[in-house]
């Protein structure tokens, strides 16, 4: 998360005053900084304030408690993903191989995060485990994407028209939790792409019926 | 769990000895008084010892490890689930309504186990987050109840022939995670047994193509 877009990170509960606050981005940049380095959870507002030689009372002027940092840098994360995946969805025109890139690209990109960003990954787990806001979004966003894939395929005459739109988009997109959820990836040993190919497999084909 | 059902207990490792012996029951029944009053992670093997009038080095002499007492226990609980779904899905024939049950029974049951029994829960959930041995008998004993129902129903001529049965089959099983699993079950504010019924359907339509 290279902190010059850090800007772009707004709309989680917890926060005050004007979003493009420089001071707001000032803090976010320091708790980014200091959640790489120590973890979400050894992180205290205080030790965040210090570092950019503010009050902790100060703090409180831009976010309602530590959560409330860990909310909005979390969302910068997930929306983040959100955004790779639709940016992935978008190089295909097939209702099928989108619904596949949806379960493989969750199940890559959830992985890569696990491995490479353990201290980003703390925060996200902690998101989870909390049920934060913006683990929430994340979710919506997922059924989002999916209920565009499926009208898509339904459109174009690829897939079934009889289930309920609603269940069904619901139902495959808690399916992909199964690759994306923390408590998963964390126990994986390794990459879980044949296993989520095998279950976007069941997906596609409960759709091309 | 009654006391005089422990006796059925066996086959997971750590264990040393006959299964049938004496004393391995007794320290067995000891072990789950102690896991329902104080929950398995404030048990320590000395407590278990101390309440039958034994000592902990004798206690080795048919336990490894408190977690060999644990995974005897864990496998207790978790192999009663298998028959009791096993016994659900006796009651009929169809293999639609039987892989129905499959996805429906875990969810019921596990929602019932985590409410009720909360220290027995506490057991299985670090069983699923320590990888005991027993949790992938569990995972394999679903694998193998989904195979016969999408066996049956191939041969019966109402699923599709065409998928690779072995991909099929764990596919499917993989996604009763979704409502059995530690993480989610304990995250979840209500029974989910209307999503375990979506996801059901998604696999019921892809068998049914």
């Amino acid at each position: 998360m290279p902190p010059e877009t850090i800007i772009e990170v707004s709309g989680v509960s917890g926060q005050r005053g004007p979003a493009d606050h420089k001071r707001r981005q000032e803090i976010l940049q320091a708790a980014d900084e200091h959640f790489r380095l120590y973890g979400y959870r050894k992180t205290t507002l205080a030790d965040i304030a210090k570092s950019i030689h503010l009050s902790t009372p100060y703090i409180y002027k831009f976010f309602d408690s530590k959560q409330a940092i860990g909310e909005a840098m979390c969302w910068h994360c997930l929306g983040a993903v959100l955004a790779h995946l639709e940016g992935s969805l978008s190089e295909t025109n097939s209702p099928v191989e989108r619904l596949r890139r949806v379960f493989i690209g969750l199940e890559r990109i959830s992985w890569q995060l696990f491995n490479e960003q353990k201290k980003i990954y703390e925060l996200v787990s902690a998101s989870f485990e909390e049920h934060w806001e913006s683990v929430g979004r994340f979710q919506d966003g997922i059924v989002e994407v999916t209920r565009k894939v499926v009208i898509q395929g339904r459109e174009s005459g690829e897939f079934e028209r009889k289930t309920p739109l609603e269940e069904t988009s619901r139902a495959i997109a808690r399916m992909t939790e199964l690759f994306y959820h923390p408590s998963f990836v964390r126990q994986a040993s390794k990459s879980q792409e044949d296993e989520a190919l095998a279950v976007a497999n069941v997906a596609i084909r409960s759709l091309t019926a």
